[in-house]
């Protein structure tokens, strides 16, 4: 890739009502990017528009991160949603996140799918035409944040879209260039220092060291940084000091 | 008021998931305006994307029923919401049903509290003002239905923004000028003559006989209807027709 | 099965708190057990209650019906719920109906899963164990409503519970004695007198005519009827009739 | 009161999903009755299961935490619930808990209303008859836990419940036995040897010193605890101490 810039995303405003979860203040320091929850797995109305506020004021972009409606699950449970049903859920997402964005003074200018919707449209054709149609029906210059390779990069491009391929920081990719699944051993790494360092090689030669120790080619526009605990937090600090010392920009993909 | 034009509205888009309730298919082919819900008392995002499709198809105006969160209660329950929370909900249930609009190839061009909500912001000083504030950060262009003589009106016209005085059409009036509460005998008026031949007087006079058979004067610019059942969508019907007939356009009040 | 006694079971307490579904009086007048909602896929707590108090009155067997937590989708959307999950969602559900029913006047007897539940636990093996580890867990004197032949039947029976096989008076079934899928023409049959007579053999000889004209072996202890549009109600009562007029019984399987 | 024995209570199972609220491991240490949330304003079924086996391992009594419907709130906000709707929703509440509570191998003994409800049933006749309602129709022999010279306590004595007066250990109270409301300074006490003197106080000798610096007698059965920040533990641990210090036994009111 060898790319001057890079984007940094984190996901924020995923409190909800008396419970808090993250960090935003310090993460939007960080980030270049917000994808902020809208009331389907997490998020309030009142608690977004403050995490809205505070992007605004921190100079960060704003994505819609839209999931199946599923607080007690946090949108991590897979659901058969018909695709009539999962299109208005997505363009009712969006829209109530761009209407809290305009009364806190930003915009939303991406959408990034959540936890088992993102996963399911990587290989789900009718769920990822089902939500790339909700992008096109509401506002075709939303761009559409996903894994690299996936059925929705493909049908998000066919249909005129901006897609944006998102690597993980934190995970551990095969050789095939996917994510090793949660439930194998090494999937999630915890190394501020690895950490920092596979994201320099990915931003500056577009490559990854995969689980089997070959190097892989890995297409990626923004890079995927945790904050829901204090240790992920500094995760995200040291990925982004590493970048910035190997003469990276930190820059969101849209404005 | 001796208009030559009045607007209609009903409430529309109130069935959820497998429930259904009204008749949307025919009060569109009765009135000027439709006051659609936005999922927190009633509507779901696929249901609501169907009823502001055939909305479009009638080019009919749209308004955001907006409530408090109660789908249980229908929005009928009295919620003590902090100002800064109703504030953010009814930008989120704006936005939401916005998006929804845009997909449907229409547009919101305002806003009408339905229930509790409604009947609350009538004294409620600070409730009114939250929901005043809703709009004015989100779209002050936006028109606001209410109750004339009402705290939400006074605000809402000292912040700039258009108030739409609403008459009820099957609904007794006290010598004030207020509703009959409906806890009250002869609150809900049931005889298509009476209820057409009132609003013809109130459309062309500006008067409507109040329950103890005294003339008052009631400024209206939008009558609203009901169709929730076979005899409602009925006496929307006769409403209409009578209105027609007296020479009165039908017309909405915001494009 | 050639037995001298059925029971007729029917969904009821299907409404939501402004939208009602169903018949529940009408039903209650035909059928000797009826499946309860509770809660996760509609019904809310009063009215419940109210259907409770009807069960009582009309000494129907109470069955807890309980379902994925869906209101949105009635039920009807597949969720991947991790075992520990469903397991403690089916125990809410029915403690909250046993609560209901007594303070109705009346109790819990069976548990009948319902809609995409269901479905899933006739081939699931770890969703059906999770459902059957309720009742062990709960009260194994609970009997279990299921499918003939499924998985939620042999693991109900290895556990010790009584597992009631079911038929459905107006679905087809194909010659392995399956339900025809709903998306198939014909796999839902509307013509009263060919249901009545259907299940008139069933309960005499134990057989049902197959979707390809072959005579097949089913077993049942009840038969479901649905009484969710006036139509329905009507293919209940000529199910009822058919079946007493062969000189069976119609009575619950728990008291 | 000079009391040889008091229970100390604490509101636990407040989680709800992905969010944690609260150190229930550590509570269930030191307090003799557990008010465990029942999914209405916190708490998910299978977080409820986790906790009650816990409760049972630590054989403290539990007792259900009902409230009003609302996880966004927390049922802190106050809502003008029907009585057959609260009614139905309090046994609804009870219900689901005993059976999660018998499938952890432990019982309901008590309930404790929360939040706003809790708050709002020290005067409100309706809303308090509509509670102790629920309790006779569901099981007479559960005690009610409340404010001392309340509405809902009058209303329980009067139907033959035993109702339980409590104490909150760091709070205020003005000279007429009232809790000084949160929205004063001073409302809530901080200092963990204060509290756990004026504990001590109010179990041997029934009295409370008054914002005002008089002293006043209280009668209270029970003394409740807050658990949701590492200082609320460490002023429960303390509070223990004092008491048992004092020569007083800790434990529950009923088994």
């Amino acid at each position: 890739m060898t790319a001057v810039s890079i984007d940094l995303n984190a996901d924020l405003g995923e409190s909800y009502g008396a419970w808090t979860l993250g960090d935003d203040r310090s993460m939007l320091g960080l980030v270049s990017s917000a994808n902020v929850a809208c009331g389907f797995h997490a998020g309030d109305p009142s608690g977004l528009l403050a995490t809205l506020r505070l992007a605004a004021a921190h100079r960060v972009s704003v994505g819609a991160q839209v999931s199946y409606p599923d607080l007690r699950g946090f949108g991590r449970r897979d659901l058969d949603l018909p695709a009539v049903d999962l299109t208005a859920d997505v363009v009712y997402q969006i829209g109530a996140l761009q209407a809290l964005a305009r009364a806190a003074g930003t915009h939303v200018g991406y959408v990034k799918p959540h936890g088992a919707l993102y996963n399911r449209i990587v290989h789900d054709e009718q769920q990822a035409a089902a939500v790339v149609e909700a992008l096109v029906s509401l506002d075709p210059s939303l761009a559409l944040v996903g894994l690299p390779d996936s059925e929705v990069g493909r049908l998000a491009e066919a249909e005129g879209l901006r897609f944006v391929p998102e690597a993980f920081a934190d995970r551990a990719y095969t050789p095939e260039g996917t994510l090793v699944p949660r439930s194998e051993p090494g999937a999630v790494l915890h190394d501020p220092v690895e950490i920092g360092e596979r994201m320099r090689r990915l931003a500056l030669e577009g490559v990854v060291i995969a689980s089997d120790g070959s190097k892989i080619a890995l297409t990626a526009e923004t890079v995927c940084v945790h904050g829901d605990t204090p240790g992920a937090v500094q995760i995200a600090r040291h990925v982004r000091d590493e970048l910035l010392d190997a003469g990276l920009t930190i820059a969101p993909f849209v404005a």
